[in-house]
């Protein structure tokens, strides 16, 4: 989580506890709590954050290792995955886009014939995220199954 | 939620909160509670409940009235889909297929060329659920894009 | 290529260059034959034909050998096919519909979560075909390397 | 069909027949012929040929005139396509997939959510092809059905 939210984190809280208790005072306290803390921590649990420089050496030296890159300019990772032919290559990517729609996270990507370039990087934080280190972990665990 | 688990909610909650108190008596009560509640409710928000008499009427009819029809001896409903070609039906296929994977509520389907049986359950409740009127509603929205 | 079309093939190459000297008498015998022939070549190498005895002991067998069973009352083979979880499945299902596109050759499958239920068989000829035996094998080679 | 095949092609069929008599004298002309000219013919469909002038103000000028442009230095069209979320995105390019496959003709394409970019040219030829008009006439085609 980003350190302005980790700050400001308790004083949102009790500023939402003390609004909420002017509009429904009869509410117990725990009652207030849960209302107030539950949707900050589902929004919180889904912004994502730069990885961290130990993040950096632990998750990401790994791919950099193996093959991924650092895209010019941007903090933002990419590989390039060469199939057999298309249909091996289209069998992958249906395996990605699945992934990608669940977890809401999508790559940039370029495909010709049997040539797939994928860029992973977060929109919402502006560089690299958790999220892009499991789906590309999950490209080159899908890779290796699908071509040999 | 089913009634059962409306019933017990409470009972469970204070019952946790309870147990958590005597692990951690210096926590502060919105704490516990917050710890209690938040595992609880997103397990309850991710169970499946059968569709209530209310339900069936408001959500269910207007697909039976769409031609889905309730499988024989099931609680579950399918519907034929017909397309141009196999081309038109896939590119169907897989907007379907990328919504499942996301809800994490997937279909029960034939498909032989142009045409695609589907059927929907939900298999954690034993029958019908909105989790099924929302795919079906959402096969039925795509299929008018996908053909004309 | 089915009997009665071997039989006939010569039989009809001359009526039709018999037919087509009188329209255009001042084309050389070769030019002639070629354009009779050419159409009705490409015809005959897209008809699917039954198989053979001899290719039902030589490339049927192996098949059946491989869990691929016959149907109840068709001449037609089917097998399912086991993944991980629907994302596997999914990927596996795009290749096999590519490769029946670009085949003219399509399958009749049935889906659920990780579950593919595969029947071959060829309407043109009413039963099974080399095309069957083709994408069968199709089947069988993809599918070793989708799951691990 | 380019040029220098047009003149080439009776040449390559008389010493393509020449020769094969030689091999086999007892043949009769219209087999030696047609055994000439099957493959040749075959492969002569087969071959992509650059757009002449007057089709490209026939078949390219209609596509220039609905958004798609010419690529910087090279003699190939894209055009950038926009849905209106990943899951139609996907699915329309499930579709163009499934084409190119049956055509043996693919294109280069980027993609990030609900942007896709595409680029056709015919690699054989090294410019635009009747290829590349038939396949961005299907991606328009398909992409006024997939997008309401």
């Amino acid at each position: 989580m980003e350190e302005w939210w980790t700050c400001c984190y308790p004083g949102v809280v009790v500023a939402g506890v003390w609004a909420l208790r002017s509009l429904a005072p009869w509410w117990p306290p725990h009652v207030l709590y849960t209302t107030v803390s539950l949707p900050l921590l589902t929004v919180a649990s889904d912004m994502a954050q730069k990885l961290t420089a130990g993040e950096r050496e632990s998750k990401l030296k790994p791919l950099l290792d193996d093959s991924w890159t650092m895209v010019d300019g941007r903090d933002a990772v990419k590989k390039t995955f060469l199939f057999k032919d298309f249909n091996e290559a289209w069998g992958w990517m249906g395996r990605v886009a699945l992934r990608s729609e669940k977890m809401d996270h999508h790559p940039e990507w370029f495909n010709v014939y049997n040539k797939v370039e994928v860029t992973w990087s977060t929109h919402d934080c502006g560089g690299l995220s958790s999220k892009d280190i499991n789906m590309a972990t999950f490209c080159d665990d899908t890779f290796k199954l699908s071509s040999k």
